[in-house]
């Protein structure tokens, strides 16, 4: 029995073109992995032929009418957009045609139409956003980046749970260390709801590490770093743009003189080690935790290779059973608090 | 007449080795400014006799026993270090015998010093760490760096309308551009605190651009990063995380391999260009901002080029008079409010 996945092929800064390469990529490298390719149609058997690739037992088309636009508003979507790319290939996941979607869409549209389709799972209000970040060890998993503000301890604690459940399923990790992002000062260390939530972490069966700052992050002190949306989002964020300064400084090094220049020929293929080791599409596929089904968000500019690797996170947790195993962790948690 | 700045020869990782270094450094290319060394006078003139240096019109000893350890908790250091190197310096500053410290030491302590000597600007409540950082087209300043958590509106104004003088103080730009940190997804974009921020500025005289995200940071895209101290403090610290584990990614891709290592040999005065240009010691010296006074804080693990950095920064707001700029403009404004 394979495994099938639903990709929203009309969705992202490029949409299809990007889409069905990524597919046509991936199904090189997989068996037992069906994609169904949801959108119009017509310009998929087009992109299809133009790799000299075509309908098959591995990929199929799900035929849809509609696009959510980059900037549409995330209600305007929902409402207005029931023959989406987007919303089409949630309602597959949610009649069971398909056990996971990847889509490179709108982030606050997808969020919206996966919690309203796919509802949460008991106890979480919203998803969190999840992603694995490069790391001076390995990588890292890191939530919520951006799905949740001003998020209390409770929705801390479970991000905790989440993060370490995804951990440990994706990564085979025994039990993941998860640290509590906070900052340094003494006396005014943190806010009082991250003290807080740290209390409900030590009290839990969680393999918590304690507080762990910005710099943690790509340290790799922790396999799971904790945060709210907005200070998690704000971190990411910031890590893309001096990465992209970086990178940057180091072409300008390497163009702006003739030494830089003659250095660049020789130095090619470590720079090209380099760039690749760095590149961030190599952590493309965000997931978006907490939802009785699984969903997993592509960076809207992503390229066809960077799309592939986000399938290749959504095919991990399907295989692992990613919502399953946090849905049981969280009614055993129920049951424990009941028995309290 | 010669400006004058007191150093805390003791404080932060390094100490007087450090300290003295950088003193001899920047009376190389300084005229007009004298530097009082504050701390362990037989240690002081040790180092100085080891630099071939000595006491004279520019370069003063201020004598005193005790120092503040960098672990040391800020109420501990204000109540039983009164004759600290870094209590010493700042009292200087309060008697009007020097325009200006910097330290190495403690942040923690060292702003609780600052504020209980010096006192805050009328209403500023607490001290805003600011710094200057890289950009792709420059570089911007930003703050609060840790100072300050769970800032309300007024509070987040104040840092907009501090940055915005501070950086047309030290940079001559004639109205810098103010943005305030946000997150990109609508709907839920920002919280509450940060859209009654968003109407302050807009109502202000400030030259406020609007919501900017964590890659608009490195982009260049204002010139002032206004933001909470938990959040600026969790960007900082990212950055600094990401930027040391790509250099050491670029390190281990020209000494892994034979190539790399030839390569290496070849690209030397390239990469050192590069490392030098995203060396974090080159924007060493954060101020502490909405003090009567100015307090200037070096990275605690600084060398002698990076601390004689911070000294250049408080030469700087010295010869603009950032406090007593600050101080006007909130006055006005105070003055303003009343009439409305």
């Amino acid at each position: 029995l394979s495994l099938r996945i639903a990709l929203d092929a009309m969705g992202g800064d490029h949409g299809a073109p990007v889409v069905v390469a990524a597919a046509v990529e991936l199904l090189k490298r997989h068996r037992n992995v069906h994609l169904i390719l949801v959108g119009d149609q017509s310009t998929i058997r087009k992109e299809l032929s133009n790799l000299g690739a075509k309908e098959s037992d591995s990929l199929s088309i799900h035929h849809c009418t509609q696009v959510v636009a980059m900037d549409e508003l995330p209600s305007v979507a929902l409402r207005s957009k029931k023959d989406s790319s987007m919303r089409v290939a949630i309602d597959l996941v949610k009649k069971g045609e398909a056990q996971a979607c990847v889509s490179a869409g709108n982030t606050g549209a997808l969020m919206a139409t996966a919690r309203f389709v796919l509802k949460m799972l008991p106890g979480i209000d919203r998803p969190a956003i999840c992603t694995a970040l490069p790391t001076m060890r390995g990588h890292c998993h890191m939530l919520d980046l951006g799905a949740n503000i001003d998020s209390g301890p409770e929705a801390l604690f479970q991000f905790g749970l989440m993060g370490s459940i995804l951990a440990s399923a994706v990564d085979g990790i025994d039990r993941p260390t998860v640290g509590l992002l906070n900052i340094g000062e003494e006396e005014i260390k943190g806010s009082e709801y991250i003290k807080e939530a740290a209390k409900l972490l030590e009290q839990s069966d969680i393999n918590y590490y304690g507080f762990v700052e910005g710099d943690d992050i790509y340290k790799g002190t922790v396999d799971v770093v904790v945060s709210d949306g907005f200070v998690g989002n704000v971190a990411l964020k910031t890590s893309e743009g001096i990465a992209r300064m970086v990178k940057q400084f180091l072409k300008e090094a390497f163009t702006s003189s003739l030494r830089g220049k003659l250095s660049a020929v020789v130095a090619k293929p470590v720079l090209r080690a380099f760039g690749n080791r760095i590149d961030p599409g190599r952590y493309n596929g965000a997931s978006l935790v907490g939802l009785q089904g699984i969903v997993v968000k592509s960076h809207g500019n992503t390229d066809a290779k960077a799309f592939a690797n986000a399938i290749d996170v959504a095919i991990k947790e399907v295989d692992k059973d990613v919502p399953q195993r946090i849905a049981k962790e969280l009614e055993s948690m129920v049951v424990e608090r009941q028995a309290v």
